[in-house]
């Protein structure tokens, strides 16, 4: 179903709204990172920080004043129900290294119009370097200014990003290993970072396992909009059902290359 | 020997020349930093960048010119002997980060007394981060301002850091492997960062294998003059002959917790 006019007006806005979120984000994560914080460990052992919940709080009431129909899906917080649109809200990415003074994390967030299956904006937001992506309309901005992936078509000559090999499972790890030994060379430790990245052509080659749909669903239209592709190692368009192997590609060569290999190992 | 009145004074007007270095160094690397740039491959298969040579090329001119007398060893452009005082360059110490757009490359520069065996100072300049630390006189400044280390001893509250899993032979890596593990989290990907976060108290622990002296010659001041250890993996200070095993600790109880792992591996 095509967007109505008013719908395609309320989406051609967005902009401003997801610089808003990403600002109050960012003002938060600042004030807590790299001063000493509390921190417990969830079920699945990642650390949750103040700082964490915090931002989820602020960017889920904002969302809520101002559009108070749709739906939230964060990662500390769970699932808030709405109509046809959802926000994916991961408050700090990379929690890592924001408890360790690495300023190599982020805030991801995506709206995505559910009824039509299609993430409709996204946002990378790296609060202490100050550099943000947004992704919209078909167009990636790196900080304002439009970007595009590199032109490197071949894996030999490609660099490959994943954050840890702590993230993969046994057999995921196996064919990382054979694909990433392939590549030109291979960098870890990035988390969101490395998709704005490879969105503004300096690696050619993000691939992870083990993500959840607000870790990936803002990526999509960051990668895309810049002339990227991302996908599920099957090759399959993600959606919030999709089981978190991840590969970002600059282009459909390299992308044709990696998952033939991802699919022998 | 004790320095003379002359070397001492000579000694303790040293930050000023670091920082010019450090920020002859800097202009270089961002102006070069996330622009299409050529490399090569050298033998080790490390990317080499114009930036890499630019910067030695620059550093050695501003060195031979106020310290004629003074030896430099870098690590594109090898040895020149001198008289009692040695210069350590790493222009562009971690090289992938710096040609994939990752803003976590440094430039070490380090002076060491070789008749005493001691390094009088050591920076790690991070250009792309406007972050900077230098160590001397017992003293380790971030951005000017004195940091120290942190307080954790146990290992199992401690955050461990190495830049790749890549760096290290076979045995090595099962050694540090049985260690991080034991540690509360581990992180990948830093290079000379890690070394400055753990100066500032961030991160408590960093070890790595396969460094060269100019990669860890400059690092010895920094974590020393913020109150922590810095080692072989067999608890020796390191000097240049050392075999490039490096661990880095906020305090003896945690080089001793962490050494014995080693050990026992």
């Amino acid at each position: 179903m095509a967007a109505t006019p008013d719908q395609a007006s309320f989406e051609a806005d967005l902009a401003p709204f997801f610089n808003d979120l990403a600002d109050a984000a960012g003002s938060i994560a600042r004030h807590h990172f790299r001063t000493p914080i509390d921190f417990e460990r969830k079920e699945d052992l990642s650390p949750v920080t103040i700082a964490d919940q915090g931002i989820e709080r602020e960017l889920r009431a904002r969302i809520a004043d101002r559009f108070p129909d749709h739906g939230i899906l964060g990662e500390e917080m769970g699932s808030t129900p709405g109509e046809r649109y959802t926000w994916y809200l991961d408050p700090i990415d990379g929690t890592k290294s924001f408890i360790s003074g690495m300023p190599l994390f982020g805030t991801l967030i995506a709206l995505s119009d559910d009824r039509e299956g299609r993430v409709v904006a996204g946002m990378i937001d790296m609060p202490a370097l100050a550099e943000r992506w947004y992704g919209a309309n078909g167009c990636t901005t790196f900080n304002g200014r439009p970007v595009s992936v590199s032109a490197t078509t071949e894996l030999a000559q490609a660099q490959i990003y994943t954050s840890s090999p702590d993230f993969f499972p046994a057999d995921d790890w196996r064919r990382y290993d054979t694909l990433s030994r392939k590549a030109m060379f291979r960098r870890f430790g990035g988390d969101c970072y490395q998709y704005g990245l490879l969105a503004s052509g300096y690696c050619d080659l993000v691939v992870e396992t083990s993500l959840k749909s607000f870790d990936f669903m803002a990526l999509i239209p960051v990668v895309e909009g810049a002339g990227g592709i991302i996908r599920d190692w099957s090759g399959k368009p993600l959606d919030p059902t999709s089981d978190g192997r991840v590969i970002a590609a600059a282009n459909e060569s390299l992308l044709a290359q990696a998952l033939e290999i991802i699919d022998a190992a």
